[in-house]
């Protein structure tokens, strides 16, 4: 068994988290830090959880995390690399899902976040926790920094035609939409239902803190000498509670088929357990991952002209952050890497 | 492992089964069959299943079926009666989830249903599958008829204040709602996203279908001799999903305090594993439990005058169909009643 | 033209008052004030009015009121009865649409509102603004106590049956339910769209402040002598936007056919411009009065047995609030009652 | 007064018609027609119109509708084409919010919608309504061919660019989302709320009907010897009733600075009564205009790279359909084109 404890745990990734590491059959969970909540049974806040977690919040406790096998960090930015610092010179493994690790570029994170970043050497060491280009690194990994949710719905619908140099990688654009837990669990006007139900709008389309992860991403996986991925990110808020749907756009290099495009996506995917490459003609719906670890991708061809569209689905908590953060974990401690990930996703 | 198959599959409740049957460690499963899509992947039909599920719609045949273990049936009504007593005849087991077998009271069910029924004795042979009641009965059956899904929010919300006779048993208010889901996958016009969102309204406010079993079902539990439940029972349609929430309004015989009817709850349920009786002040939310077989209720004595209010949440499609089905399934099959059930809700 | 101004205009009647002022044509809107975003465009707050209103919140100023013939409260309650005085006694007429004069018993109000009242006179000067009963006394009045949401929904579901006594007014249950937007415009947790969209529970069940306010109101219609109605009400939170359903049951106290109740409803409110009273059978949908004034009701008498249900259904912003102020508006100043509040609900 | 009949009133954009008609108060309504309901008051279909519209539907006559000033078609495709002749050889003005007479390419107006076209002079005639582009036309025009609802939102939030040749014209990408209502009124499973509620895709990837059409008006108004506009567009479908939302993507010809480019679109739509250009930094939601016939535009430069982005919002039941409808009539009888249109957007 894994001894396994969540630093943060009050969040949409908290929960999603403890919903899906309660039930992993190699998973002990000790312990769910909350400075604020310190006390309060978990099950209170999250009444799902009754009859399946007995455990308080608590205080941090450097002592009771070192002596866990693996510490996640469900915080938001700034948190982590306050704290795994000391976790990991006593040996701690840690998968951090804020974006402390993200990005290579700490004077890009620095922009982006609006603060000094305290530890750029741990972000140098972090391993980027997307198993479908990483997953070697990520099994001996220390530190994994777990992918955004935009980054890893784009990243995952782009790769195989960046890596083939397919597509004109300098006017790449993305518009993506994500469900209303993507913003968080706090209390904002903004994100009341009385604001936001029935209604769509765009938002950060001046610029999103997910650009540079995107393309940090992108470039890794294109031949040298190739146009850096640069990409038009434009992220909107769907009236729903989960998923992300990423349409994605690019202008073919050359004459390919949308069937030779099709093969290209399915022999990259052949052998990954979470990207599921759906037939030509296909609509993924966010639905159809829904609390699940799967991506589910599709091309057209519109009109049959020189742009290439992807369309790209994921659940914003799991495949996106939570399930993901698993799936490493399964990786990292050589476990089946589906092991507590199986389910279907919840439809209708 | 049983050998099941499912007759009816392409419904929501067909759909809720697979999504739990296809992970139970102790399931093989046989065959899905629908007249109207035979040949059809079943993964085509219901996306969430691609990469979980192989099988494809199949034409119903006798022979395969009589082969399997046990049956589900996922039909309309009338379907299960006509098909079930020759299976029976041959010793499969059969798990019910339509109203064919529920009423022992073949006139009525004749009224309400609008057809005859073509199979009396089945129904009087058949086991209510309400574990909490009927626990015992439903290991040994051979065939369950699984309660409806108002009707299982409803009776495990009553069910121990009528044991207790200690409220006015004549004078019932049941005030229920459900998620569109609870109607079906057929495409009608009253059932549209754009008929329903933002919209919230009764139906069937001048009798049910369901009225006829959840006075049954309670009536069964009454001690000798009292005044038989009489229960008004209004549903609405609620602008979401997945959820039924029952608003269960009864008066005291006795000046029972809050805090004896909670104990009252707690003892009725203190071994049911799928049955959460929260703490006073509570108010059980229908996503609490969410893709879960768990029912959850809490108590409220409003202004403490004589009235009791029973608030009790399930999943329709879940504990309010497919989940109990299983659960059935595991009791009749010796199994551990939670195996395949683990999973907490899907919340948020 | 009336000069008129609103106090507190940054929440959700706020800004429906101005939906159906602007265009109003015998209403020139002069103020409306906010300390806290003094100097903002109204505009800015709520895009839906660019081009529609040019004024900007500001800081409320006894002066500039006082220049008014009409002054709405929005506010939370307690600031109503700490402004009014002052104006009554500058002559200023007053629609107050917060809590603060609608309850006769002062002891009442502190105890549920947990603060003193300031202005307990005005509390019995006050006329309480619901045409269908008062509408005489409105016409004349100085300050309108403009009824709660629920409470409209409520009274006009029950005055017919409890004026003519046709029913046990001693054990009187409202089920009823309402859209998001009326918990108010605040960033609060547990009102974000992740939290309730597909989902649903009740809330204040073992108590709601609008409770005294229905029994009131209620007991005022009652024939002299009478059991004073006593009401069990419990409010349910729904997944959508704008809303309220009232499912209304109560025991008859002789055989009144559904017919006579229908007729006795029918003539009730025959000269009622906003009082629909549908055909038996109906359904009232809380979507046929999304964004009007219109109450629209519905009776049933479920399995022809002695309960009688009332639904009832007004949008909570409009009937519930705003309109129903601006029909007080158009009584109070010998204006056609329907003016500005003519146009059809938003279907679809 | 005008005498207006409308044919094909059972659908959504029938229904949105008849609420803003109802009010008009220059308009008879003297008809509204449908073979399937004739006989059925039109309130029983639409509760919304009780005590708003006494008609019932009736049987489409030509002898009758030949005595109106203006029908509205609100069929399906195929039907105006065939009713529409007669009606103009005697005189009669028509306004068809179908797709008839909206291509001025018969043939692809063939291949898009898969059916001869019996009336392809009309098309001819007909005068495109998007008053901000042709309103001297509409004014004398006979025979209107209203936008359709994607088109509206898409060519208002391109024209000032492609007039201004401002962007690259040959690589236009268009990513689109609707409400449900934009699908239509019928009993569809795919438009389920069960299906679509928390759900979200995209749809017709491969190609659009509404493509031809969007690029016929972005052609119209670019200069001579321009490259002809292209545009990749791809639809989704929101968990929402109505709305559409266009995120245009445009590579900019040369370095023009967004203020610049806010000042194209302000100087534009400098006098249109009904669209909005927000301010720089906005990001337009769909509720804004929910009921209201305004488009509102913003504009924003993703990190001040070469890729402009317009966001442009309407309701694509008013401004994308009916209301739209009405401005052209306005326009046409010499009406103030607001008239009827004046109240401000349903929001919340």
């Amino acid at each position: 068994m894994i001894k396994v404890a969540i630093v943060g745990g009050t969040g949409y990734t908290g929960v999603e988290l403890l919903r899906l590491l309660v039930p992993h059959p190699e998973v002990e969970l000790t312990a769910i830090t909350s400075r604020a909540l310190a006390g309060k049974p978990v099950a209170e806040l999250f009444p799902s959880l009754r009859g399946h977690c007995n455990l308080a919040f608590c205080e941090p406790d450097t002592e009771q995390l070192a002596g866990c096998d693996l510490v996640f960090f469900a915080t938001p930015h700034g948190v982590a690399q306050a704290q795994v610092p000391e976790l990991m010179r006593r040996g701690v493994r840690v998968i951090d899902l804020s974006a402390d690790f993200r990005l290579q570029d700490i004077a890009a994170w620095e922009r982006w976040y609006g603060q000094s970043h305290t530890a750029p050497e741990l972000a140098a060491q972090a391993v980027y926790g997307l198993p479908e280009v990483n997953r070697d690194q990520i099994a001996g990994a220390q530190l994994i920094a777990c992918p955004g949710c935009y980054p890893t719905a784009i990243q995952l619908g782009w790769i195989p035609l960046l890596e083939a140099g397919a597509v004109e990688a300098g006017q790449l654009i993305a518009s993506a939409a994500s469900g209303a837990s993507g913003a968080g669990r706090q209390g904002k006007t903004e994100l009341l239902l009385a604001e936001n139900s029935d209604n769509f709008r765009a938002y950060a389309a001046a610029g999103h803190r997910h650009l540079p992860e995107i393309e940090q991403g992108l470039r890794r996986v294109q031949a040298e000498g190739s146009t850096p991925a640069s990409v038009t990110f434009v992220p909107h808020l769907l009236p729903m509670i989960r998923g992300i749907h990423a349409t994605l756009y690019a202008r073919l290099q050359s004459d390919l088929e949308l069937q030779a495009l099709q093969e290209l996506f399915e022999r990259r995917y052949a052998d990954e357990p979470f990207v599921d490459v759906m037939p030509p003609g296909s609509h993924p719906q966010t639905r159809s991952v829904r609390g699940s670890n799967m991506c589910r991708i599709a091309l057209a061809r519109p009109d049959n002209r020189d742009t290439v569209v992807v369309m790209s689905v994921i659940d914003n908590l799991a495949k996106g952050a939570s399930a993901q953060a698993i799936q490493n974990m399964n990786i990292m401690f050589g476990l089946n890497e589906k092991l507590g990930l199986e389910s279907p996703a919840l439809l209708p």
